[in-house]
């Protein structure tokens, strides 16, 4: 279905992959897999030429729009500008008919560009050579390449195409757009002028096409259309056998959240919006993907990973994570953030969760400290939505919403999901109301950029504020349990989300904890180093009242321990439910097939998880427990857990290699990469999956280099697959820049700072100048 | 492309027409023309699996939604329940795919059936027979069934089929539904409940299936899903060779807005709409669409029209108008009305224009007078918004809205158009503004309702105030022309469309004339007969201030007057503009085409005419013009004339035969059949066109037989095309039954009455018992 390396030239090798046949039924996973972006906007993949089941999406990030009072706000679907609608000889082109050869749909991950080529033979016998070329620019984000060359090879063809921009989409039904206004300017640039309902962020949409014969400029009079939402031209001409009509589309899209037209008159953004399509005509795809190509080029310098593995698909898989970070990161606007599936589908609507703080962050926090810092300055300005929430839920402090969308809006999560094969109703979601650890996710996440970086200014601008407000959550989220004279966390979802309403999850517990500690630590070291700190936030935080709620509290904070098998009770009950036997359903290709059957109400009842939780608890706190007690959790939840959720492949995988068992961490590596890359074909069909993309590199980075920041060190212990033969990564350490390059039998690391730098290395503290290199 | 009696059992003979090859580029049409309905709903008629192209379709007559401030409401489009989403081994079923035989999809008009057939062969080379039925009860107008039978023949295969509730669909993009309440009872009945953004009109819908093999009932536990705005139930089931899968679905559609429900909780109709899905369920295909079967034979017991013609195509062409008359009116509730496409599509927003009045409402007075008389009522009802907009307008009395939606919304035309291709904007729609004659169109059809029934309790509801506030309206709206010393009306639209804002255009200050002149004898006639209906009419419509101003104006308004050549000039400067040849634009293949080179303004000022505008006040009060000047403003105007609008040739086809022209009336007549049943593939995608489908029983009764009514007198005037041999149809005049049977020698006519009824015919008065029988 999907090749790896077939049909590619060589210098591709392990940089792209294909989509060999065209299969209707795959169109929702190249579209997501193969999409374009630059984190400005995401663009799906999907096809010039229509097709049924396809879902054409260009979202622009930071976008969100309410359609009204019961849904919640999402990432609009923007106007298309994709769209061909061909005639060859007066019918209908579509793959459908006729016949196809040598087809093949590539994404080119190195110079980002989405190619399709194929030869089509229509039911007269004419052949028909297509190729399509597609990117979505790196160097100026707010442009949108598209390059068709049609060669007819036997016999002429009459060739029709008409394209435009259509706002007749929607999300799933629901329409986010006023219908605006629509002008064709010189019968050549389309310009399309909307607004969103309830937001009112105002958007401009250009198009404008340049054809060519053979090279030679063609000037056609095209038919103008504008109809509602839509405004199209269309033109005809007569294509001789053997010749190449080419047909160029470059489209821009400017929005009012674009920070360059911070405060401006909607005029100056429309003025600048129309110049800049005028010119990206001028200068053509060409000359245009040029400059995103050189982009690009930075961007694999600069995440230059390298693994030598006996498996050529590692590499790309690999690389695919790198490139779809990139793609989905708004690295240019910090009131922006990763939404669960990137800018590549429908799916989660452009919402955050703590998949960017746990699964995406590290790749940022080693690789581009300034990006994550951008994104944990999103949750700071969420901190405003976050006291919105604990208020109305009776708490003090901030509490995170588990979706959050644009920063002020706080709780975005819906409230109701799919079928109750029982009731028939929608299930009702509880996330938003009780899945509450994401508070103490921000907080570690803000305490892991801290002792990555040593990034003081971000501490006292942002970090401090979200470390002592979350500690306040916590404490005044405690019950205390009369009976047993402790402080539990009632009424939760931890990360497995098949278990509602329980009692003292242990990761929620634990993290609570752990957030109040950091607290209390800082608020300690800040008192006798830099008090002005404390009393610069005493007035909005109450920190005095809130210190001591933290401190009388924190010690009586009810921590699950192993038993006596050294199993940690996942929560309250989990052990003593009943066990089902789940062969049927523990199956990549079968993800929620569980629901046919159960209904989320049976499943509380049940021991099955969705995904790791202990094992999150685990990889986040791993010096509180011993390998042992690792070992002996993962051989019994892990039987129990389906995977049905993304983020749970690749923490088994780094967990593996945390006790030892590097096959294990490997193939459980390989599983994680094909959650999109796979052959499961639907399961990307609302997008793919940013926590599991950001869980590719952590199972390579913090799982085979076994790269950690423990207690504020740095730690290095790895454990190569056997099938690598070494791995080089950049890493970035409190501001310095290491290249680690490891082999099964050693390690060697080159610094670019003079000063010298301590790390612990399987165990053993080293200090070094520039250059380590030891045995491993 | 479409097949009139080809492959069609004897008995549907002239009853049917057929598709008789899958054509993916007239989907719109075959969606549009057969499309199903019982004026409480209308369907069009999309295929069960999906196509690029298609529109799916499903309106509820009167549930009006406006999606924003800048929109006009409109018709929503509800939730479909037509698709069925088919794999056939795995693969999605699809006639662009593999190989199709024995294709044909039929509108059996007797029966109101729509049946689609045709033997399928995959790229395995296995042949599947599909066929599918479909109707939209007359019986119980809630209801739509579906079946279909899937057949393998050569060898056996594995099928799924996924069906439900889907509320994703827009019209044309805008979204008129909040997501609503989606449920799915006992794993069978699927329930969606919504309602619409503005209005808030409740829409519940059901649907449920019935599945057997060979006859026998089949139990399949269905995969059950509930997704943003869809509901569905699908099936997966291996079908042997030779064996016959039936699959019957049963679709109930009930919305607040239905009489049954007024002023009731929703409860009230949520049990009534679900108790009633379930009985159809119980009842099945079969058994419904008997009842269904024998309400449309009443249909054509009463519209029974024969014609024997050589012309098998005339018979047909009739049964076809006849059938849309009926699945387009809504002669069930009065607050509603025909829309301009009837329910057939979303062009016109499902508005009513003066379409209904002067094309379609003949047929009601002369067929059925209580449906008449409801569409009568309706604009009695619309008087609100009439008023209102007279009053916006500055003028006094009654202006109707140019569009009418719920009655009293008032002026709903949209404001902007089609691209100018000169500007490149969007073209303004002035038609709101200033095509003014609606308001005495209305009138006319006021006094010609009460002229053929004699209907005087209509006329002391409602009948005498629409006829007195629209004379006011007109009163207040002529202008004094100091120099000419007498009333113009300036800067109007008249009914050709192709001149803006003209200043005297003839149709509309004669028809403002006859509107005053009909108020005033009506004022004189209340006044000695029945002076208590002006007394209770006084208060509201300032009465004696109105006939002040009527009488005192009336003689001086400018009535345009033939030239020396016989001309009537259609307004101040219509004769002076610019002529240009036509010849490439006068295509019914081509509607519109004009557009592609020039702008409305440009056209503004050529002699170049849309549509019937003279004729159209030589068909409205022809005994005020003679023959000869009919026929000379015919060959004036015609040749200048593209019959863009389709309300153009039947007026022009019965024009022709006023001055004696049958060859030409009936080659016109032709035409204008054509414009829905012809060859032009994509003038009724957006629907059919009611005004040419009343235009064609106004052919055949008020044009080739002559019916008129002339100053409340009944004549007719034969002149039965060359091709026809007789013409048989039935009338109601003053509330008698009326027989005519027409032949070129003969007129033959039998009454319900024992009363003498008199009529003129062919010029001579007559007066006749029972019986009549003349030699022509």
């Amino acid at each position: 279905m999907l090749n790896y390396n077939k049909t590619l030239p060589n210098q591709l090798t392990n940089w792209a992959f294909s989509e060999t046949a065209f299969k209707p039924l795959l169109l929702g996973k190249c579209e997501s897999i193969m999409s374009l972006g630059n984190g400005y906007m995401g663009l799906r993949s999907v096809t010039e030429e229509p097709y049924i089941g396809e879902t054409r999406n260009l979202f622009v990030n930071g976008t969100f729009n309410k359609f009204d009072e019961n849904e919640v706000t999402e990432l609009p679907n923007a106007a298309d500008v994709t769209r061909f609608d061909m005639l060859v000889d007066g019918r209908r082109f579509s793959l459908e008919t006729g016949k196809v050869e040598e087809y093949s749909r590539t994404l080119d991950l190195r110079h980002a560009e989405l190619i399709r080529s194929f030869v089509w033979e229509n039911e007269a016998g004419k052949r028909v050579r297509f190729s399509f070329r597609r990117f979505v620019s790196l160097d100026n984000t707010h442009v949108i390449g598209m390059k068709m060359e049609v060669t007819p090879l036997n016999e002429g063809i009459q060739f029709s195409v008409g394209s435009g921009i259509n706002a007749q989409l929607t999300n799933t039904g629901s329409q986010h757009f006023h219908e605006g206004e629509k002008r064709i300017f010189d019968k050549k640039y389309m310009q399309l002028e909307q607004t969103t309902t309830e937001s009112k962020v105002h958007f401009i949409i250009h198009a404008s096409h340049r054809l060519s014969l053979n090279g030679e400029s063609l000037e056609i009079a095209p038919k103008m259309d504008i109809h509602r939402r839509k405004v199209a031209l269309s033109y005809t001409l007569d294509i001789p056998a053997g010749e190449t009509f080419t047909f160029e589309k470059m489209s821009t899209v400017h929005t009012s959240r674009d920070l360059a037209f911070e405060g401006q008159e909607l005029s100056v953004m429309k003025e600048a919006a129309l110049a800049q399509a005028k010119e990206a005509d001028r200068q053509g795809y060409d000359a245009l993907f040029e400059l995103h190509k050189q982009a690009w080029a930075n961007v694999w310098d600069r995440y230059h990973i390298e693994i030598d593995s006996e498996q050529e698909f590692d590499k790309l898989a690999l690389r695919f994570a790198t490139y779809h970070l990139v793609v989905m990161t708004p690295a240019h606007d910090r009131r922006m953030a990763i939404g669960a599936k990137g800018l590549s589908g429908e799916g989660y609507k452009g919402h955050s969760f703590w998949d960017t703080e746990i699964f995406i962050l590290p790749f940022y926090i080693y690789s581009r400290p300034e990006i994550a810092r951008s994104l944990l300055e999103y949750r700071y300005l969420g901190l405003e939505g976050a006291r919105r929430k604990a208020q109305e839920n009776g708490f003090k402090g901030a509490m995170y919403p588990w979706e959050q969308a644009w920063p002020t809006d706080g709780e975005v999560t819906p409230v109701w999901g799919e079928v109750d094969v029982v009731t028939g109703l929608q299930t009702k979601i509880w996330s938003g109301f009780i899945e509450q650890h994401i508070t103490s996710d921000v907080a570690y996440a803000v305490w892991h950029y801290y002792k990555a970086t040593g990034d003081q200014d971000f501490m006292e601008r942002y970090g401090y504020e979200i470390l002592f407000d979350t500690a306040t959550f916590w404490a005044s989220r405690l019950e205390w349990d009369n009976a047993k004279g402790r402080y539990h966390i009632n009424e939760v979802i931890g990360p497995d989300e098949y278990k509602e309403h329980v009692d003292n999850n242990a990761f929620t517990n634990y993290m609570a904890h752990f957030n109040m500690e950091l607290a209390i630590q800082y608020y300690n070291e800040l008192q006798s180093e830099r008090p002005e700190i404390l009393e610069r936030l005493e007035e909005s935080l109450k920190l005095q009242e809130s210190y001591t709620a933290w401190t009388s509290k924190i010690n009586q904070i009810y921590l699950p321990q192993p038993n006596e098998d050294n199993i940690v009770p996942q929560d309250d009950t989990y052990l003593t439910l009943e066990q089902i036997d789940l062969t049927k359903y523990k199956n990549q290709e079968k993800v929620g097939s569980l629901f046919r059957e159960y209904s989320l109400d049976q499943v509380n009842k049940l021991q099955v998880s969705k995904q790791a939780d202990i094992m999150m608890l685990f990889f986040l706190l791993e010096n509180k427990f011993t390998p042992e007690v690792k070992k002996a959790n993962y051989d019994y939840y892990e039987p129990k857990t389906l995977h049905d959720s993304s983020l749970s492949l690749s923490t088994h995988s780094i967990l593996a290699g945390d006790f030892g068992d590097s096959d294990l961490a490997y193939q459980l590596f390989r599983k994680a990469t094909e959650i999109d890359l796979g052959p499961n074909m639907h399961s990307s069909d609302a997008g793919i999956h940013s926590a599991s993309i950001g869980g590719i590199w952590e199972c390579v980075v913090m799982g085979f280099a076994g790269l950690r920041m423990l207690d504020g060190k740095l730690h290095l212990n790895p454990s190569l697959p056997q099938a690598w033969k070494q791995l080089k990564f950049p890493i970035y350490w409190q501001g310095v820049h290491l290249n680690v390059h490891l082999t099964h039998s050693d390690v060697l690391i080159t610094s670019s700072s003079d000063e010298p730098l301590a790390l612990t290395i399987k165990g053993n503290d080293v200090l070094f100048h520039k250059e380590l290199h030891l045995p491993l």
